[in-house]
């Protein structure tokens, strides 16, 4: 009596066979004459319908199926005459493998996203939060298969570092010391800590990856990372997954190149292997997902120079468009709105900007000949403003070392990523994807802790 | 100019074409007639060979090119004559992209791996941990390919936890406190911290997962886990990667069945994928190695039940065989000879013994109905001992509580858990796999700490 999960059960044509099905009650109507129970097991947002007979079965039994039970049930697998599926299971056999008490918190439809926040423990059960983790899971294999496809090479960089990769943010710390006898002793004895120093958890695997790449030809790294940023926002997390990519002998063009086909390539992926969850997500959660996924992939990305871009935003202005952030020119940092307004309002399709002005980004980043650009480039998307950060990296060891110093940044941490530069340098490139934000993109979920199981935030690390 | 990877050049028979490669140098003999440069570009533990005719270039640029330099090499591609390659590339052009000087650490070969793990960052470009990071790059593709083709879906659990999954072992501590604060005030103001409580960072990902596969049906993790043991052994990482399935519905017969499939489709895929690096690590690092993985997967594993185990090795003993852990018999924990003993002397295959005293296993173990047994299911492998431990897990509310209870373990951190069980409980089983357990077997490495890329080992956390 082996068991069909409910995905294979809807697909099957082989009427009149028994099956078995196993899975979790969603609703369960029952008359006098007959009782419908859809089953779902998590293999498919659709479920299966089960018809028994209450003759049948014991009444106490039968009731006792509610919303959140866990059931089995063999049957004949015929085809339904029921509106909305094509299948359904004449029960012979039902069997209760665990009762699901009134005060499930996932009992009600239509709870909010915030309720269900609360019970993350339990949402992964209702459809919404299914859909989005059967499509993380995709995205995760579209991302890896992509890489495996190109000859790149998975490399797990550290979580665990005593370096600080680029300032990026607030940082964690890791210790095995015992606080209440620092407080003590009035001591911080980093000697007696497990690594006997200061450590903190990553906040990007770049610098390591760049050891990668410049060994092994072409590296990504896909792992957590962290930041103790105190951000009460719907776009972070303290807590979430990066891919980032590393590529040698790769330039500028060629950077591109992979950005927009990368994810291009995720976004086709969701397409060809989700549907069933995209079509409810843009039933129940934005109305416009299918067709903006579509038009990402059947566009060529904009590639815009920075001051290309200032031009055109200091031309909204002039034509009397209003940011809540100030176009100040030349210079400036953009904004999120200010991305959006480049490729929702003016190009109408994502935007690659390139070469931004020296200062405004990280110290790695290969400088322009003209003195005053860096070879970045950004990905800008709809909804979501930068998807992807990339640069070309600078590979010449004292143009390195001079802007670690300019920087104030200190050399001899950094030691061990210098010697890459004197020790057979070469041109790289690479770029870093928030993994939660692509999630987002390709669901249409608002806050980013609807797209990942258990979010860090702020206050909050339960479960 | 577009650049041909050294694999793909390798395998080239459009002979007399122009190509490109880029890469490091590998080792550079001159004579007066002709200059032979290996060249590798980590796309394979290959090397192309070079020929340049000495008086078409410039002779300080040529003898600037010494083992360890980046360059391109442009010309024809054409056969060899040449012993131990079937290609070779007849430069016209060479551009050197980054010299090497002569305190590069891995000038020299045959450095000890003690000496290289000093230098992890730079370790990279030797032949062997290409091959070890090229493999470990299949192994995580295999993973993910497996689990994608029968149904799991990849569930990212969290790294920075409050709960304690197993009292597995010493924790690392994460806060945002400022340690020196700590120390000068007295107090550990935990209401201050970032999380406003106490955080961890997690030993297993299994508790979580749990809830994943209540809802989606089959799930794995793969990420990474954290032990603070201040184990000083080639077997021991405060930072290593775990990979932990977890699956509705699934008895232990169907588990055992899993990881059997599971890590012979591993190897499997080595032998298939990664065979210039499996046959280079067979002649350097273990001449058993490939003949140890094609036994693994031809051969079917022992299934043996705990108490029977105890049998053979008390048979052992009285039969004169010497274990440095003494056989006390049943009830005792497997130390790792025995498992060894058990795999390589007596059944000569991989074993997976189940139904383990209760009390020497995990709270969460199903029991068995005989009361004194409880349903794990470890696989033991030779050279590792207990690569997979995995067990049916207890779904009964009443009797994990009792557990629970029983070992004085904190109720109220489990409540969440514990709520899998109240709603809906389903029977369901699920293992985990030590990634680097799994490099070490596969590759015939020795030392946990040269199967991933930067080790985190008590008072080492550099790079």
């Amino acid at each position: 009596m082996s068991r069909t999960k409910v995905i294979d059960a809807l697909r099957c044509t082989d009427f009149n066979k028994e099956i078995t099905v196993k899975g979790w009650v969603r609703s369960h109507r029952s008359s006098k004459a007959v009782d419908f129970i859809a089953l779902n097991d998590g293999s498919t947002i659709k479920n299966i319908q089960i018809v028994a007979a209450p003759e049948k079965f014991d009444a106490k039994m039968l009731r006792s199926i509610t919303t959140g039970a866990c059931i089995r049930a063999t049957g004949l697998l015929v085809e339904s005459q029921g509106k909305g599926q094509t299948v359904e299971v004449q029960a012979t056999e039902i069997e209760v493998y665990g009762l699901c008490p009134a005060d499930y918190p996932m009992q009600k439809k239509g709870q909010s996203f915030e309720y269900m926040r609360q019970y993350a423990h339990m949402r992964l059960r209702t459809n919404t939060f299914g859909a989005v983790f059967r499509i993380r899971h995709n995205m995760a294999i579209a991302i890896h298969k992509y890489f495996h496809e190109h000859g790149f090479y998975y490399f797990n960089t550290p979580l665990i570092t005593a370096s600080d990769a680029e300032g990026a943010g607030e940082m964690f710390q890791v210790t095995t010391l015992d606080l209440d006898r620092v407080a003590k002793s009035g001591k911080v004895e980093y000697d007696k800590d497990f690594f006997g120093k200061k450590t903190n958890l990553t906040v990007s695997g770049q610098l390591e990856g760049e050891l990668g790449a410049t060994a092994l030809g072409a590296i990504y790294t896909f792992g957590p990372t962290f930041r103790a940023e105190n951000s009460n926002t719907p776009r972070h997390l303290a807590e979430f997954w990066m891919i980032e990519p590393e590529v040698a002998f790769m330039d500028k063009d060629e950077l591109m190149d992979l950005e927009e086909d990368f994810i291009k390539y995720c976004v086709r992926w969701a397409l060809d292997n989700c549907r069933d969850d995209l079509e409810f997500l843009n039933k129940m959660i934005d109305k416009t997902l299918i067709q903006t996924l579509e038009s990402v992939i059947n566009e060529d990305f904009v590639r815009l120079p920075y001051t290309e871009g200032i031009n055109v935003l200091q031309q909204a202005v002039k034509d009397g468009h209003q940011f809540e952030f100030p176009v100040t020119g030349w210079g400036m940092d953009l904004a999120s709105e200010h991305e959006r307004f480049l490729v929702e309002e003016h190009f109408k399709r994502p935007v690659i900007m390139t070469d931004y002005p020296t200062g405004i980004k990280a110290f790695y980043m290969k400088k322009n000949p003209d003195g005053k650009t860096m070879q970045g480039t950004d990905v800008l998307f709809p909804r979501i403003g930068e998807i992807i950060g990339g640069s070309v990296r600078e590979e010449n060891y004292q143009k390195l070392l001079d802007e670690i110093d300019r920087r104030d940044m200190k050399e001899s941490t950094y030691s061990w990523y210098l010697d890459t530069r004197k020790y057979g340098s070469c041109p790289h490139a690479g770029f870093g994807l928030g993994f939660e934000r692509l999630i987002l993109f390709v669901t249409g979920m608002q806050n980013i802790r609807d797209v990942i199981p258990f979010p860090r935030t702020p206050k909050n690390a339960e479960f």
